[in-house]
């Protein structure tokens, strides 16, 4: 590993100063505000009983998420997706990552009939915001689904959590790969990939983008070796924050 | 001046807790977050040096706002509005309330042809969610007008500032006129009423309303000293915070 | 109050003629059009029996408003909403206020479990159209519950009537406050004020903007002045017209 | 023609009776408030010095309708398409009838650059909304033109208008050709027919549709020779209106 | 009939090489590729058991059709009408025309409670393209009719299909009635019309537009002769393709 | 690599049949309508000389993509985006995702102001549209390019293409890794992975996704290993299709 200092002083394998704030929320069941860096992320999970309509009846639960920025969360100011009266397509795709990703570690049978939307708000971006709300998700989701334990919507002897997730992104900036990269980084990044990794090491998702030069085999294997070290550091502060 | 304790302890001439975080973003030209109990509204400011193109060579600028509650800063989780496709008629109407109440106090010759956006984001909700929006906006409104005057967008002897404004809730409950209406408070006043005030104690708007029992000529009276008692501690706690 | 005479002669306390075709319309269970002057206002009330699905079952009705203005009843013409594909917050704004402003004379029990729709199309505007709306709706209303009472959708010992309501303007021009703004006044005034007033002269709105300078308590409590006497006017209009 | 009185007495070759209000709003440049029985619509003709970019520079103008119905012009109240956030398919399709059966008859290039919009409301509806639409449009059209003219925006001797325009439903009920169907003829009808002739006596459009059985060419003739027949009287009415 | 050559050699009343592929989709339950010339419309018919809600338990079906033209069918790319955000008038007109002329052929008591949605997705236009849809659709319906026939959701006995159904464009170029207009020449038409005829020669919609001069009634007559001309070998193409 | 049959015989690592007819449009300056099985995708180029507005001057081109699916292209009929008013996320993910993916391989420079569109729509859907959308479209755009440069809006010297692109599907289905998943294999696959890979072989996106068990690093590998199999094979057919 090459070991150049970046714009913060960083190493390429070293993550920046995060810190996660559990139950920021008086009103959610679950909620975590989240901080990579200048990165803050408020993630809030709402938990009903019951399942809609069409999915009633099969005693599966269901996790859902949005996700969205405030209009001044970045450097210039960008319209409202409300005002503009549709959501863009990179809305959508990180709703739907931060979506699937919390669902691959929670069994909807132990979480019976139950909802869970998770929301998470980028209050200020500079870069990883999707990886940022994946990350604090999890707390949110775990502390909702205690609630609910204790609400006795959920079995007492029900596991809905079958494992932790955590997210980081990696690029590679002049061909060198780099973990966890502040905007200023990502823009300037010929390789981009966020990786989702549960707690004991296995890929959710890996995706990479050639924003410039397409990358190798090599290359690629490079950015999956810092992003799953990325990831243990993540994981070990989610669970310290849990309290597990 | 009934005494009746409140749920919070509080007389009914008393604000709750008011704290405002000034500067709490890296990235807007001015910002506060600004809380009335539990609730929690993040205002920024946007500068651009320009104005739309109908509004150009007219030598004035133009200062607009928007609001917005996160999906989960009320007890239960309200639908997105860029999610429904639309904005509701609530929030269209204290976005415009925001808009008018800051425009009362700039001098938008002074201001030249530079374009302020206010965006208030309620994080969390507790009641007199506008009000906290229009007293913190305008301690992101005044920061962003001296980032304005620094960058030289705005003349040195210009004045854009004619006064201040803050706005504080009042309302009618079981009868006895009472300041600052938590959420639970609110839901059950006769009549409710948002008064927006300048730093001189001037009004810019009064907007009362019965949810219940039609209100007599006494009784706006009485709210109306509320209002203006409240508004002087609001107007103070702006000076202090902006160290003028 | 000061006696200048307006551009129509009237004096500062004075309303426009004003008059009300009630039955105007052969499909509406209840309609009006109202004229102030050159403003004129379609009111229909369109009475259905039952209540929206959430509501059913609670032995209470629902009445609700909404607003619009033909594309050319102002001097230039304006893009149709339903063009546009959304509803300004002008619109949704005085929707509600109608709303509200009939729903405070409705008891809701005595009501039943019925639903009433007031539609209010402004034919052709020239200042003053929500006051109007208001002011002709409620005549709308009072015969759409006589079609139920007839129709035995209402008992006939209710009385879902709890009072009549009124609404009129008044504003402040070159310091001089006047009732019932036509457009040309309305665009010079100061502080535009609209009051919605129960036929036993209590208070259901009060919205009063500053969109020059600041108002005092002191003009405050003349522009109240001005518009209980108006209302008081409205309130025989409306009797006679209802034959009551 | 067989000779059977209809509901309201009329034979089957006979016009509702049709009234003309010309000059009905004191803002537009032309307009006119038609009656055909209880179908009554308000036509206004905005006249706009200039056209669209796109258009510009060709010395031609643009003349384009608009046709909508108030939520309760009709028997049981329907939803606004401004609240729905979009015009249904029947809307727009009356819209491009009436647009295009007033085009017919102007030369864009004596109107030279100028764009005149017709909006077509239907305050009461009760059958042949489109038909008494395009009838009535064709007076605030002419006298739209006309203000044109007199300011100088349409040169002394070009003259915009070929022909006049006028429209009339038919239909086949229970195997009879009946002209100027009312609703509850039109509901009915197993044939309806739109037809839109000049002042010459010539086509415009002709849109005849099977609701139940399909007609044979002999139907389609007695339709064609019922509606030529109405279309003269309604063309003698608009001669007398615009005192031609 | 006049007997100029057209610019593909055909005579004036000549219709362009027609072919429909039957059964092209393999997933719906009947589908048509249908070719006028260069015209391409790929048209589905969609078989649903049961019917909307409102329409349940009065024992008949229902069909419905929806048109559409792929971005880059024409000469010039459009912009989608999914990206629009809405469907433009034109779509809407088609969709409604196409879903009524085969509703006029089907006994919706014979089709029993099922519903069928007519998909006419145009893959390259070059004129005719509404008729073109309607004559390839009942190719796809009448499949559509017997697959349900096969699985048992139409009574054995029942026959949903009263007739056939075809439809073809004519118009006037320089004063001649030709059939079956391409692009280029359906640009230069001054009337325009579309035909919609069973087969067994009656009519279910005739619509005429003059695009430029207004017509006559002997070349309303012109019109009819091509267009039931053309239909007669239409359908008996259909008749070949179903095998029948 | 395990050799089970699949259930259409292939063995793991064998795409379905392939087959790319270019130039299926009349229309549209490049095209291709790609089959892998039954999955069949129209990909049309549209080269427009200019780019817009706010990319001028610049001397770069742009190259975007739209991807969607007939309603009926799947088993059972989806609404259309179009009728439903918003494009959902998946539709927004993958027209993002193919114009990543040609971008990759286009050097804008080259291109010159000049704006080429690819819409690629899925005319029949078996798994894996996404993937032969991207081989597809390439064949298209090459297309596209080379017409630009016959009509000269691309510099005779200039070589936008710097490299060809291809795309392919595979996954893992009960542990074991497969090539190119048809509908019935995806929907029971843990991991779905899709891969764009150029034609040197190197990565432009990889996005793999944990259905069900989240994947570990060796499986990455193999599933990586198949799709650069694949690719190459594609790779092979869009020269051959392209005669290079």
């Amino acid at each position: 590993m090459t070991d150049i200092l970046r714009a913060d002083g960083r190493t390429n394998d070293q993550l920046r100063p995060v810190t996660i704030e559990r139950g920021w929320s008086d009103q959610a069941e679950g909620s975590a505000l989240i901080s990579f860096g200048r990165t803050k992320v408020l993630a809030t999970a709402s938990f009903t009983n019951g399942v809609p309509r069409w999915m009633a009846g099969k005693g599966k639960g269901w996790v859902t998420a949005e996700y969205s920025m405030l209009p001044r969360s970045t450097n210039s100011r960008m319209d409202r997706e409300s005002v503009k009266g549709r959501i863009g397509g990179r809305t959508h795709e990180i709703s739907r990552l931060i979506g699937r990703s919390l669902r691959a570690v929670v069994d909807m049978k132990a979480l019976g009939e139950n909802t869970i939307v998770i929301d998470c708000d980028v209050l200020q971006a500079d870069g990883g915001t999707r990886t940022a709300a994946i990350t604090g998700a999890y707390v949110a989701l775990a502390d909702a689904l205690e609630w609910g334990r204790e609400k006795k919507f959920i079995a007492q002897k029900a596991q809905p959590l079958t494992d932790s997730v955590a997210a980081v992104s990696v690029g590679i900036i002049a061909g060198v790969p780099m973990l966890d990269l502040a905007y200023t980084e990502d823009v300037r990044a010929e390789t981009d990939m966020n990786v989702v990794v549960t707690g004991r090491g296995k890929f959710i998702e890996v995706q990479g983008t050639a924003e410039g030069a397409p990358f190798d085999r090599s290359e690629l294997d490079s950015l999956l070796d810092l992003a799953l070290g990325g990831a243990i550091t993540l994981t070990e502060l989610q669970k310290t924050t849990l309290g597990r």
